[in-house]
């Protein structure tokens, strides 16, 4: 397996940039892109199956994010698209607990035999009482039930986020805001990304910059700010303090 | 990674003739071997740690079978002679269930972060809820006392299984049966393996052949029998049916 990075924006994956690689398999994720945060564009879905179609290549869809979105309607999976070419891949880590560790996989039909001898040799594969505790949630609707009622709160703390951002950090631009639980903050070009998120470490507040999440040099200094495990209150404490930095 | 079989008899693995192969790790189950079923001797516990000192090479032992022990004391294990050269491997699948799928790795210090950080890759770590019941039930003594209310219900069938194997399959020799959930059964020279396991399927019993766990030719015709998950009556129809199909 050799990794090759490809190019992303707001609209999502580069199909141009990828089409040029010699890459037979890609990792997208069309709901919500990290950390650019944008939702692959329909004409990129198009191009993407049809790039996967010609080079005999697989897309893996990691539906990531796709419960959490706040603005409007669900986007549909790739993998509704174009069964025979995409994998779609999620898990409950967020939605309902990452110790757990429960994931699953919708694989094109001729690729579940390997898949299964493949995860077979890795370790026999995974536990059996959360499988059935899961299957007995989702089919009586209670994961369902559980996401919709956890959706208000995270929604809440994007809007403490995005609130507190326009008061302290009236300069930056919030990306990717639709979904999901981080935004990402393009700061005012020239500022010193990476010094902003040691000092901020350095006053009790964590969070990532963008260079940390691109392959080659980010297109502007951003932070990427994770909500969803912080009361509104503690989350505008925090914006606050990036806009005194930031000062 | 290339796997190169080693030579092994009733008495472990035969470390000459694995410092006769380029191996720099070895995968051993001294406590019980699969499917001779013997403990790996004395001597050649010295001459294992030996190798693995002198080649600087890893032995990886696997504490199989090491719970069920029934005629004698229990066996040390490798990683006590030598932590530094041996990586402890166990589970919890026979002794408490299958579908917990968890186990551990009492890894040599100097390899404890490659490890860590190997099964990070791989999926970010096992189920935490199951961990920490079963870090209770260790830490109060639960798990020894279900061990060992267990081990007179194996003994139980494995006595069941020697009993009617005296009285059904007279001639044959009986390997390894001080420990574990199996016995190997040694054949007549000239009986059918393959053929004696094909017809038992169609009566509804399944078992393996030797040669099934043989890299190379088998040492002689032999039948391996697991006996946990059957009772005692099962075990002794099972083993009557055998002494039919080979009179």
């Amino acid at each position: 397996l050799e990794p090759v990075p490809v190019r992303a924006d707001a609209d999502g994956i580069d199909v141009e940039a990828l089409a040029a690689t010699r890459a037979d398999a890609v990792i997208v994720t069309p709901a919500h892109g990290l950390p650019l945060g944008g939702v692959l564009a329909p004409g990129r879905r198009s191009a993407l199956v049809h790039w996967a179609r010609e080079r005999h290549a697989l897309v893996i869809e990691d539906d990531y994010d796709a419960e959490f979105r706040y603005d409007a309607e669900p986007v549909g999976t790739l993998q509704g698209l174009a069964p025979d070419v995409v994998a779609l891949v999620g898990t409950v880590s967020k939605t309902l607990a990452p110790a757990l560790r429960l994931g699953w996989v919708l694989a094109p039909p001729d690729q579940v035999g390997a898949l299964a001898a493949g995860r077979g040799l890795q370790d026999l594969g995974s536990p059996l009482l959360e499988q059935l505790a899961l299957a007995r949630l989702m089919s009586c609707g209670g994961l369902d039930r559980h996401v919709r009622s956890l959706r208000p709160h995270y929604r809440a703390r994007r809007d403490a986020v995005l609130a507190a951002l326009a008061t302290a950090v009236p300069a930056a631009r919030v990306h990717g805001v639709a979904a999901g639980l981080h935004v990402l903050v393009e700061l005012p070009a020239g500022s010193d990304e990476a010094t902003l998120v040691a000092v901020a470490e350095q006053h009790g507040v964590r969070f990532y910059g963008l260079a940390r999440h691109c392959a080659g040099a980010p297109p502007f200094p951003g932070l990427v700010l994770g909500y969803a495990n912080h009361t509104p209150h503690e989350l505008t404490a925090a914006v606050e303090l990036i806009g005194e930095l930031l000062a």
